[in-house]
């Protein structure tokens, strides 16, 4: 890779395991990987993709740039004959958030699933070809998670057979949607759609809002950006906007109608096409932003990793060099569970995967049976691997110490850019609270004919598992996945039990939901964090092959389990899962885990892969060689151009001289 | 206050105490908050101060900016002769970080506390006129938590009678003080002091950096900003600087020398003022920065209080509005806890000013017996309110939803600007492991003639807790001070033990200490955890007037107990200070209290008493009108001066239009 001399080859020597397998391991197959490292080095070798210098830009300067590297990917997309891999692979190493994301992101899938076959044909040639620039626009200044609670209207006018789109309030206005701002000629505008005077619900519309011509806003239509969001450089590439509509007309044709129907006389009618096919969309886009935090969190760990193999700090004996702060036992143990998380969610995504297909399978051939259980399944652990993400990103930069807080170390923007992520398709609350309500659900069916599946079955095994009390009598007995994960299963049944008896002792189901949703969501949590154990114990049990990979997976299984089974004692104590004795007996497993993972901390963020282009950031540089770059970087800052700065000769020079009293200030 | 007509009036109508009364017992007495409502005001009336467009500017501009109201607010404050405490509560309210926080807060200090009388009198003048202006060069490039180990070199030149400041490697560049890469013209540099070869350690100088005719750098003096750092405005309004020597020679009389001189034929000597006095110094810093945490998370939790409170979503019955999301009780979950940490903060802030008081008075008395533990309360109490607190602000930032993200909201940077709190004067693990430190050697001195003093005196009582049992019957048992009390003293001097007899199983102390040191952490926390409870529970013992104003502090110092006795719940059982059913009738006690300080949520926000220009927040302004106000900022961005927007030509008609083949990108 990068680098002249490898500070690091020390560290990599420590190495127990095949560095080069478990790229694959990661990776997910050889073919993703020798797929994925060939684009990365097409980006991370051409400086038209740059990126360094994001943070000093200002906004405007800053969006240009963006436009200008869309168009450029799209140029080499085009040139290179990307396939639909290549090029998406392509936008993800490019590594900066624009327009580009909802158009193929959202705009083309959403016409996919829920555009009528003409509908397909007409649309999606332009699209596929960037002829028009699409968006989604759907959230509004005031709904956001309510998504029936929009404001904005499409009424029929039967008389031109057209949608007459309005939005008749302030907080109507569009307000967030990603490309809308500055770029899109076209959005899916979602929409009360009106006829006769009667109010339809929500529905999905394909309305221009730019001319082709010359990009200035259609009549009637009023686009803006909604301003700057956290960070520097971040999410602040893209042109989230606000859109209001004054009485725009847009031809019936352009409703959305896969799913439901307006005729030329103005008759609503559901089409023969189940509506849970939207259930599969969201399943889609959750198992990406899952597989997108175990990346996202990959990165963090790595910088953080590396960094802390170069930092030294303490420790030294005699004038020798002091201790590797990677060598401390405090930051091992906040370091460490992120590893593994990164790996955790990596694999837990992998099966999300799958589970996609699965459900889509089941659906073509009309059955909705698993759907309820997928799709609770995917918003909670996008739920859970969002909020971990977010959370384990800051906790890597403080973990970088002083250093951490320069924009150099890549670590703010990384995060500033994550966040967001919390919140959109489903804030992490409320979606912890539809996971709970699946959960009580499924308790209430226990006995019933309706059995619980795939991710909630152990609730078929729940008499036993309220007799459960852990066997544990030594620390390595918690290196046993049978003995982690009867301990997960008693502690995730037992809070849903238990809070599902204290809302049965409200008479109005409702408001005891409400009064005990800090306690359903504790039990949805509980519940995801089963999942991804019992999926990283089920990785373990297929064939990993290369020397020492499976012994390392095992050991960062085993963390991931008992970091959180460290974290969330009180449920396991207090269910009476395992004794405070048995607690501190995987506290001891725990410690010795992290010595065990020590020598191979640098190879297992290595076999991430991540370009140092990728990483932006000088922290986390694959050579090790962080101070020279560190002290390169500092000096690129525009404040450095001159000497004495801007500001000198009004502001400092009669502030020191006294004479501040007939200044202009 | 500012605003049309009072969106929040319902709200304020709804409260069930005193606010006035409340605003008083906030701000520490009707002197100091009649001082900060006249300064605040002062600060938001004139538009010289003016904040909101800090986020859209580039760095050179903000620079620019900072430096014109840092000579703006020097000139008011001699306009209108402002008092010390005036002076110091204006730059607070501007809110922009800038070299004189250093000048101030650093550097005037430093020689005041480091400076003979002489040196006193020769530099005091200087720095208070501003015909100096100084900074503090300690942290280098490769040194920051290990002072000691500062690579930096002062050598004395007996033929001269001068010191040598030099940087002998690239890890000895000083990095990150404040104010030192553009403005400084001295500073106090911190460098291993080498006589005749011998190194005597670390001592200060004032070394001049700049011209004071042209300011350009002295010669053998290399100056420059480290670049941009975390979030928009922020901490970038600070040229945080690097700075090299090349052999430079400063006068002997420069080398702070109130605790160590060198004698003009190059003797060190130790004078007769003790050494503890910097210690002195430390508490006095870290005492402030626990009042500023208070006042950092007071900000956060009001935007979040009073968002919440416009913010409708969901439940919507019949067509009506839709349910305020201060009313979910995940939110009070996340938001009240923060709400009585604030006010937690805020007294024990109290508590350690007169601490700070009465250790000068012992000092001066010739009494340390007392220093070593309120050293360690200080450093604890740095490192628990500031983690809290950065972490609360992002809390605050999710609890906002999505308008959160924006700058406008205010809370990104409020965020950015805050969490380096978490790594300067002292980062906030290391700060913990001394804490721990010193509770090990507490224990290890009980039954000797060295009583423990102070926050550590319950270890006195060591016997009785560790048979303590909780006796809570009921869920209101647990409003009873002494009850809480009772747990967490039990529950601290327990996690104490453990850890130490578990130190005492290693023949090496210091391995034992490194290889325990994530659970000495925590005993650590703990033991601050009941520090704050228990300064709030003695203020409440006191006198404190107004309607209703003691019941509510009594639910906030309640709730704040109870949701840690939940988060930490592990603790509480595997201690065995209380039973899992204790633990589920604090939690039944817990959602009873949220519901008693929901109608008084908007007004105990209220009494922190912030204006809207301290507050910087669209959405937490005092009236309310929320919607409005996001709508009308999102139009200043940069990107809104063009319809059609910079680059439209160049990068997005040739998408558009196929042409992009032969575009020049």
């Amino acid at each position: 890779m990068e680098g002249s001399v490898d500070q690091l080859a020390p560290e990599r020597n420590k190495a127990e395991f095949d560095v080069d397998a478990m790229k694959i391991v990661w990776a997910g197959s050889s073919h993703v990987l020798e797929v994925s490292e060939r684009i990365a080095h097409l980006v991370a070798s051409d400086p038209a993709f740059r990126k360094d210098n994001r943070p000093m830009l200002g906004r405007k300067e800053l969006f240009k740039n963006t436009l200008r590297k869309a168009a450029y990917a799209w140029k080499r997309i085009t040139e290179l004959r990307l396939n639909e891999e290549e090029a998406s692979l392509l936008r993800v190493f490019v590594d900066e958030a624009a327009f580009t994301d909802l158009h193929w992101g959202m705009f083309v899938p959403a016409i996919k699933g829920q555009g009528t076959e003409e509908q397909q044909q007409k649309w999606l040639p332009l699209a596929h070809k960037m002829q028009i620039i699409g968006c989604y626009a759907q959230t509004e200044l005031g709904h956001g998670s309510n998504v029936q609670g929009l404001e904005t209207t499409a009424t029929f006018d039967p008389k031109t057979d057209e949608f007459v789109i309005h939005s008749p309030t302030l907080t109507s206005s569009k307000w967030w949607p990603g490309g809308l701002g500055k770029v899109s000629t076209h959005a899916i505008v979602y929409a009360r759609l009106i006829i006769d005077g009667q109010d339809y619900g929500v529905n999905g519309f394909i309305a221009q809002l730019r001319s082709l011509d010359d990009h200035l806003p259609l009549p009637g239509i009023t686009i803006g950006d909604i301003g700057m969001k956290f960070g520097n450089g971040a999410y602040n590439t893209m042109d989230n906007g606000v859109l209001r509509f004054n009485n725009v007309r847009i031809p019936r044709d352009q409703m959305l109608m896969r799913v439901s129907q307006v005729t030329r006389e103005g008759k609503f009618v559901q089409s023969s096409v189940p509506r849970q096919l939207v259930y599969g969309t969201m399943v889609f886009v959750r198992q990406t932003i899952v597989a997108g935090a175990s990346v996202a969190l990959s990165r963090a760990v790595c910088i953080a990793t590396r960094y802390s193999a170069v930092r030294r700090q303490f420790g030294s004996r005699n004038g020798g060099p002091e201790t590797q702060v990677i060598d401390y036992k405090t930051q091992q143990a906040r370091l460490f569970p992120l590893l593994a998380s990164a790996y955790a969610f990596r694999f837990v995504g992998e099966w999300l995967n799958w589970l996609y297909t699965d459900v889509m399978q089941r659906l073509q051939a009309g059955d909705f049976s698993t759907l309820p259980e997928a799709h609770a399944c995917t918003a909670g652990l996008k739920s859970l691997t969002t909020s971990v993400t977010a959370d384990g990103i800051e906790e890597c930069r403080k973990l970088c110490g002083g250093h951490g807080y320069l924009c150099s170390s890549g670590l703010p923007e990384l995060f500033a850019a994550y966040v967001p992520t919390c919140t959109y398709e489903g804030d992490n609350v409320v979606l912890q609270l539809q996971v709970a309500r699946h959960l009580i659900k499924t308790i209430s069916q226990l006995g019933s004919a309706k059995k619980p599946v795939g991710t909630t079955a152990y609730f078929g095994r729940l008499e036993q598992l309220m007799q459960y009390h852990s066997d544990v009598q030594k620390a390595e007995d918690w290196l046993k996945p049978n003995v982690v994960l009867g301990a997960f299963e008693a502690r995730a049944a037992r809070k849903s039990v238990a809070v599902a008896q204290n809302l049965s002792k409200f008479s109005n189901p409702e408001e005891g939901f409400q009064e005990l949703s800090a306690d359903l969501v504790e039990a949805a949590v509980a519940h995801c964090q089963l999942i991804i154990v019992s999926k990283f114990i089920e990785k373990l049990q297929t064939d990993i092959p290369g020397k020492g990979v499976k012994q390392q997976l095992e050991s960062l299984c085993s963390i991931y389990a008992l970091f959180l089974l460290h974290k969330h004692l009180g449920d396991f104590l207090s269910t009476g899962c395992i004794t405070p004795e048995q607690g501190y007996l995987a506290d001891e497993q725990l410690r010795s885990l992290y010595s065990q993972v020590r020598p191979n901390a640098i190879a297992l963020v290595d076999a991430f892969n991540h370009t140092d282009h990728y990483l932006g950031s000088v922290l986390g540089c694959y050579d090790g060689n962080v101070y020279p770059k560190l002290y390169a970087e500092a000096w690129k800052d525009p404040l450095n151009d001159l000497v004495v700065p801007d500001g000198y000769q009004e502001y400092i020079r009669p502030l020191l001289k006294q004479q501040l009293r007939n200044a202009r200030l």
